[in-house]
C-alpha cells in the first residue's frame, strides 16, 4: 500500500515511516523540520521506497503533487504537541493543529483520496472525573488549548466523514514514549539530571498520574487498526497502556537508570501547569478488543527513553527554533 | 453594568442589545455588517447608552480602544451561524468562529476584562443517541463544520479560566426564532411561498424534529444565567424549549399564518443536509433550576417569526455578501 506521513521527521512520524517500509509498503513523508529531525530518517532516506518532502503544510498547497489520489491512507502525525505552553502562544495550536488538518482534509479532498489516521490525545478528555476514561465518558469540558485544538482536528475529521464520505481513525494517545522521544517529563528530567545530579525541580507535588505508551506499541496498534474492518467511516480509539504511575515512580525509574540519588524539589499543587491532567488513564478495551495488547510496560518504556537519551546527548543540544 | 456585544447588529445580538439598554446597561456593540442590518439597531442607535463599532473581529486589533477594562461582560454572538454549507467554505467556520473567539479573548486577556458570555448550539452534540441531550449526555462526535467550531470556540474559553483566570457562561442554543430572524428554515420557507405559494421544496422527509426558542426567551435566560451565583467558572447551559415539532408541523403553522395550501416536495431522506440533525431535542433541566422558563412556545415563535417576516419584505431583498 502506499502512505503519506505527515509530521515523517517527527518522534512518532519517523517510527511510523520505519515500520510502514519495514512491512513492504511505500512511503511519502513530509515534515517542515521545526522540531522534526532528519537523523531520525537515517534509515528511511537509504529506503527506495521511501520519499522525503520539505514543506510546511500550514501553507494550503504543500499537498499539491505529493497526495496524488494513488495514497491508500493518510496518516496524520504533524503537530504542535506542546500541551504546556498552550497559553503563551494561542495562535499555535489553532495554526499547527486546526489548520494543518483542514489543509490536509482540503488537499485530501481535491486529491480523491478519502482515508485517513489521526493522532488525537488523552487530552480531549480535559475536566472528565470518569477514570480509566472510555471514549464514551459524559462529555468533558476542555482544561488546556492543545486538547481543544485536537479536539476540533477530530471534528473536521468526522465532518469530512460525515459529509464527504471520508474514513477516519482517531487515536486519542497517552503520551508516548521510547527512542527518538525529545520532548516531555523523562526527557526534561534528564536534561536537568544531567547538568546538576544533585537537585530534580518537579512540576506539580510529584504524585500526578500518568499513563504512558512505547512507540513501537503505538504503532502496532495502528497497524492492527487500520487493517481491522471497522463498521463506522469514524472510529474513535484510545490508545494506553492498563496502568499508570505517578512523576515520582517515574523519576525512580530514571534516577536509577542515571545512578543518581537528586533533592527533588517539589513546584506544589496537584497538577503540573494550568490545564494539566493530574490524573490521566484511559480505558483501552475498545482498542483491546480487536486483539492488541502492548508489549512494553510504563517502567520497560521509561527506563529505555532515559537510555536512549542518554546515549544521544545530541538531542540536548538547542536548536534554532522556527 | 458595562456591556461589550459582538455580533451586535445580528438577530440575536441586536435583541441582545435592546434588552441590556432596556435594563439600563451601557453597550458597546461592534459588528462587521457581513450579515447585521443596522435597521436592526434603530432604536439602539437613539440611545445615548449605546456605541456602535464598525469592525471586523478577524482582525486581532478590532476591539483596540473598544474593550478598555472597564467592561463587565462580554457577549460574544458574532459568528458563522450558516450550518449548511460548511463543506462548501471549509475556511469559513474556522476564521469566524475559532478565530474570532481567539481574537477576542486574546483582546480580553490584554484589556483584563475576565468575564465572557458565549453563545455555543446544541449542534456540538453531533451524533449524540441520548435524547432530550443533557449537557452531560455521552461524548459525542461531530458531525458539521459549524458544531466543530463552536464546540473548539468552548474549549477556548475553558481554557483561557482554567489557566488564565477567566469566567465564562457557554449556552448550546437550540435554534432560536422571533422578530428580526433572517436565515433557517421559517424564513427559506416564506421567501419559497412568497415567490410561489403552490409548491414548498422541503429538505429531507419533512420528518426532522427539531426544538426551537424565541429570541426574547433566549435573552431572558441569559440575563437570569447571569445573575445567577454560580460556583465553577465555565458554566455550559443548554438552551431550549421543553418540546419540539417536525418540519411539516412547522410548515402548517407557517401556511396557515400565510393562507396558502402548497403541494410539498420532499427532497427525501431523514436529514435536511449531510451532517444536519434529524432530531434536536435538548434536556435544559441545567437552567431551568435557576428558575427561568420559557414564555412562549415553538408554535408562536413560528407564528410570530412568520408575522414579522411578512412584516418586513426588504429582508428577502439580495444582499451584496462580504
Amino acid at each position: 500500500m502506499k502512505f503519506l506521513v505527515t509530521g515523517c521527521a517527527g518522534f512518532i512520524g519517523s517510527h511510523c515511516v520505519d515500520r510502514l517500509l519495514k512491512d513492504g509498503h511505500e512511503v511519502s513523508g513530509i515534515d517542515n523540520f521545526s522540531t522534526g529531525r532528519k537523523q531520525f530518517l537515517e534509515d528511511a532516506l537509504t529506503n527506495s521506497r521511501f520519499q522525503l518532502h520539505e514543506k510546511d503544510l500550514a501553507d494550503p498547497r504543500a499537498l499539491d503533487g505529493v497526495l496524488k489520489g494513488e495514497v491508500d491512507w493518510v496518516i496524520h502525525l504533524a503537530a504542535n504537541a506542546d500541551v504546556r505552553e498552550g497559553l503563551n502562544h494561542p495562535q499555535k495550536d489553532l495554526r499547527q493543529n486546526i489548520e494543518v488538518t483542514l489543509n490536509i482534509l482540503e488537499a485530501m479532498r481535491k486529491a480523491g483520496s478519502r482515508k485517513i489516521i489521526f493522532s488525537s490525545t488523552g487530552s480531549v478528555y480535559g475536566d472528565t472525573t470518569v477514570i480509566p476514561t472510555p471514549e464514551s465518558c459524559p462529555f468533558p469540558r476542555q482544561t488546556s488549548l492543545y486538547g481543544t485544538s485536537k479536539l476540533a482536528a477530530e471534528g473536521l475529521l468526522s465532518s469530512y466523514a460525515e459529509g464527504l464520505g471520508f474514513t477516519a481513525l482517531i487515536f486519542r494517545f497517552v503520551s508516548i514514549l521510547g527512542e527518538r522521544y525529545t520532548h516531555g517529563h523523562v526527557f526534561d528530567f534528564v536534561r536537568q539530571l544531567k547538568t546538576n545530579p544533585d537537585t530534580l525541580h518537579v512540576l506539580g507535588d510529584g504524585k500526578q498520574r500518568k499513563s504512558y505508551l512505547e512507540v513501537e506499541d503505538c504503532m502496532e496498534a495502528i497497524m492492527q487498526a487500520m487493517r481491522y474492518r471497522w463498521t463506522k467511516p469514524v472510529e474513535i480509539l484510545n490508545l494506553g497502556t492498563d496502568e499508570y504511575v505517578n512523576v515520582d515512580q517515574s523519576i525512580d525509574v530514571i534516577c536509577k537508570e542515571m545512578n543518581v540519588q537528586p533533592k527533588r524539589q517539589y513546584g506544589g499543587g496537584d497538577r503540573g501547569w494550568p490545564g494539566d491532567n493530574p490524573f490521566i488513564f484511559l480505558d483501552c478495551a475498545k482498542i483491546r478488543a480487536i486483539g492488541w495488547h502492548p508489549a512494553q510496560s510504563i517502567r520497560e518504556s521509561v527506563q529505555k527513553t532515559t537510555r536512549y537519551l542518554l546515549e544521544n546527548p545530541w538531542l540536548f543540544k538547542e536548536r534554532k527554533t522556527s
